[in-house]
């Protein structure tokens, strides 16, 4: 089992990054595409198409650590323990871990021989990345909606109708997200079965390869069909754009406020009152003019109208980690680096 | 909560610490004390208790390594990730970082403010440690019965009663064995939370904390009980010599051919043969005389009743892992290393 | 515990009517209210509005219908049962089950002491409940989104934001949401705690308590702001009727051409070749004219015209169970029946 | 499904009537095997054997219910729903419903299409019923150990070793322990699957097929194995008998001192005297003399010397549920009653 986990990791290994690369391959090349950020699936800020993407890279990344965390803890050799007591004939038990490619072994026969973490972790292990994968499932399957539009699936990985051409149901989105309740089931299933288990070799325990098994070439299903399904995504970059508003801005007016040296607290209460003198004059916010911005402070000035150019807007988070093109280029090519560390 | 964590992880690590301390302690002072090892919970092979001490600090190594890892994975700063959108003021995260003693810094707002997979893998560090103490717990309650007779907890960690003074039930025990359940469904409960939500924030990860601090608080009485119950556990070594008999040696004689030069699978067939006879002639394997020994290989000598020693019987097993003395020995010394590198 | 869940299912059956009655209540008043149903997210025939509130109160009738046969198998008097082997002072235990209003006696003290299946069955009970209120949960997060905007919480049960009034999140839904999730949880962990532990009592049951206090308490919230949520959402008709399109009545022209004789199967391929006429032509399925019909069969006639219409095409789903006024109105009924049936 | 579920549960229930008709057949012949009870795995009271083997039957019993509620409630007509509006064509689904031996029509098409609750009611109601197997199976394993050596399973459900030809495994009970968290693994899958989900169909449900027939497919198993297990398994009258011993009694004492007129409390409080005094002169319970038990109470008289009988403290729990063999009789009646009631 430890030996066949190896050889699994490393096929899973592949697949992530395989996944991974999509991502940032069309992070590179999407990365002037701006959309809706989300919070509460309310329209918050307005964002990067690629710091979407990229998101996901993170979730993926710390899998792939956990992996080989959790690989190179299950590389212990238990042979040498018999039954529970341990071995008589005084064999070479390092010579053996290093023929079999094993970086330690074991040091307690009695532990060895129902020691099974490294199963518990991989499904646990597995459970963690499918739900990684449910979350992302689910912004495509609502991205991919009449109401959002922002996506289309490729033919190979929706259903259609040919009575509702328009209608093309993400049935390979949805059975992603539906397969992480089925991977922690697994999970649940075997821990549940080592609860209250008294200690070496009992027969429960027989448990674990259904559920490894299981896990792994559900994995390698789901992992295959994302990556197909993100690298022939269609993005409508129109409809992205044309959901992106004035009002999603109104932070920005108090970070112009704070930009003029106003303190951020009452940065933040003048840009309510625009908000407010906006709704009052039924117009949206990018129609007031410098005459209304200066009823509410007198730091406004002709700049101000500038504000409303989304570009600028999401560019001003160029500290690390934000949505602004030189941070994004900056999340890229760390990820591609971490990509090349892990090629094998 | 990522800051908690870091606190809460170091607390962690000294309750199981101290919880290991205390198995090898009783490691080396009980290091003559004998008893059944079972497999099956049938009698297998004569054992040395601290070699069933042991077992458990290998498991409970393995959660401070786990422990470890996830609260380093954990160590990142998420501030200056605004709502999703990143920081527009030009903050010095990698400053900000060091000084609240993060080890990075967040790679995607978007990521960042919804991350919880710190959480999740806590919770399940924490099952999974609870699913080990669960079969530890499991061993004792079994070997405090009146059948197993082979240790009493204290008074402090059982509950008796006037009319049955000799029933003490080991409340404590079982209390923590129904506890891996408790834990696990902590884990349960938020990773099914998790699952399917939207990226970014949504208010259903607040969740979070009650999970944690939950599962912190459970495991902190645990541990400590679990200490309290290893350092107070009186053991009979006479009920637990007792329980050893010939027929646990049979394996011997197979390993006493193969010492002979005999093939391990023709030896395995000689000694089963021995086994049969002694059923026929109705006496214990150890009854059996030379002469009978004769009649099934010529193999046997004079030394095959040196076989009948317990003592001799447990320290064949000297290959590292084993329950011989020295190999026992290696081992509290590979433990005792461990808690010196890991203690603060 | 047995008569703690007596009144504790009383409680819950009251709010669970009052949730029922608020949406019965507004499937009555807001019967006229045409909107597009959903399957796989992507918008498939127009429904009433009626008709996805009244889909709600089935979930929740098969919830009071579980809730009250669990309630009535865990009446059964423990009392008499001693630690294990029964009562020998020849007590009335009949009589007592009379007095606390018990409908049955416990047939063996054994399983008497340590039955916890009343237990188990009312956190799964709280489970699938909340699972149901978490797929409503997640329609309306949905609906109230900018994208689809159908509905808005009222204040009371979502959260704004000074600087961005248009944007509302529905945080009591996402908690709902995330709650069936700690259910669940609960419901794990209690499962888990149960299995293999040996016969009669053990003190790991003692599991039960805290588990079936926290549901019960977190149920009554999550029912409380349910019907809260219900009782004060406003709809907005014109969106959800603009949402409504010609395509989405490809299924009316085969079912057109059924009525008028065609097999089904033909139908639906004469069906098809409208939609692709209008595809090829650019324009609506609506626009085609009659003579743009008879390309595709001789069967149609003037009265395809009349298909365009949402109302007619709502109310062909005459049949019981359909989405048509008529059976929408019996649905209505049998609720009600159900509501005056269940009134204490 | 539904059908499906409908020949399922008619399957399951035969094998359930199966495995409870062993249990009572054994109490009925075995109704004179006297042996402790025990709580916290520690000996309690004596019992009859026969009270052990119908304690499972109430849980069986209570499985058989909950089965026939959750088969009639899956008893509903589906058809007629269309993909979610409803069906055009006044098609009649109460007759429909007739024909194919439904109970009911479903009474609104979108929660028709989506409704699974039956499934997730066969996967809990299939843990449950597990989870009852599990506490059987755990005290099967610990009665078949060397140390209480109460029963033996037949060699067809254990495994042994030529070597140690005394060392028999309980496999397939371990099996059985173990499959308990297997079966609610697949609960766990699917109930996460289904949280969160929108309403109507999705292809997340698409997960209820495997679960449904795996969970099937393994109690089928589990419930032949645990038949031919319970109507092979060998019983050791003796080692039970000898099991039993006066501190046992302590209680009875109290019981004794109480029907001469003693109030409990007092009663309790004379018989923890007794105890004490046994243990002052170092002797058993039952080697206390007449005078002995004078000097604790003026109560006692020379018939507390027939307390000793285990008989006798038996069938003094007379009262309906306890191990009395006049109690035990009237449980078996009752559960015949109960099988002739289900049987076909």
């Amino acid at each position: 089992m430890r030996l066949w986990l190896s050889d699994a990791s490393k096929s899973m290994k592949t697949l992530l990054i395989q996944l991974i690369s999509v991502f940032v391959e069309r992070a590179k090349n999407e990365i002037d595409v701006l959309l809706p950020g989300y919070t509460h699936l309310q329209r918050a800020q307005p964002i990067r198409w690629s710091h979407w993407l990229l998101s996901y890279t993170w979730m993926l990344k710390r899998d792939v650590e956990r992996l080989e965390q959790l690989t190179d803890r299950a590389s212990v050799l238990p042979l040498g323990s018999g039954a529970l007591a341990g071995n008589p004939f005084n064999i070479d038990r390092p010579f053996l871990a290093q023929e079999l490619d094993f970086k330690e072994v074991s040091g307690n026969s009695m532990d060895a021989v129902s020691d099974r973490d490294f199963v518990a972790e991989f499904l646990f292990w597995g459970s963690l990345l499918s739900v990684h994968l449910s979350r992302w499932a689910e912004d495509l399957i609502l991205y991919s909606t009449k109401e959002f539009s922002y996506v289309q699936l490729s033919d190979a990985y929706s259903t259609g109708s040919s009575l509702m051409p328009q209608k093309k149901n993400a049935d390979s989105l949805e059975l992603i997200r539906g397969k992480a309740g089925h991977m922690y089931g697994r999970c649940t299933g075997f821990m549940m079965t080592l609860k209250g288990v008294p200690s070496t070799y009992n027969k429960d325990l027989q448990e674990d390869k259904e559920a490894m098994f299981d896990v792994y070439d559900t994995l390698t299903g789901i992992l295959q069909v994302a990556t197909g399904v993100m690298s022939t995504l269609m993005i409508d970059k129109e409809k992205m754009k044309s959901a992106l508003s004035p009002d999603m801005l109104a932070t920005d007016i108090a970070y112009y406020l704070v930009r003029k040296g106003i303190p951020f607290r009452e940065a933040h209460g003048q840009s309510g009152s625009c908000v407010a003198l906006a709704e009052k004059k039924q117009c949206l916010l990018s129609e007031l003019t410098l005459e209304d911005f200066k009823t509410v402070s007198e730091k406004f000035e002709d700049d101000i109208l500038e504000v409303w150019n989304y570009e600028n807007s999401v560019d001003q988070y160029s500290v690390y980690g934000g949505t602004g093109r030189s941070s994004v280029l900056q999340q890229i090519n760390n990820i591609q680096q971490f990509l090349k560390d892990k090629a094998v």
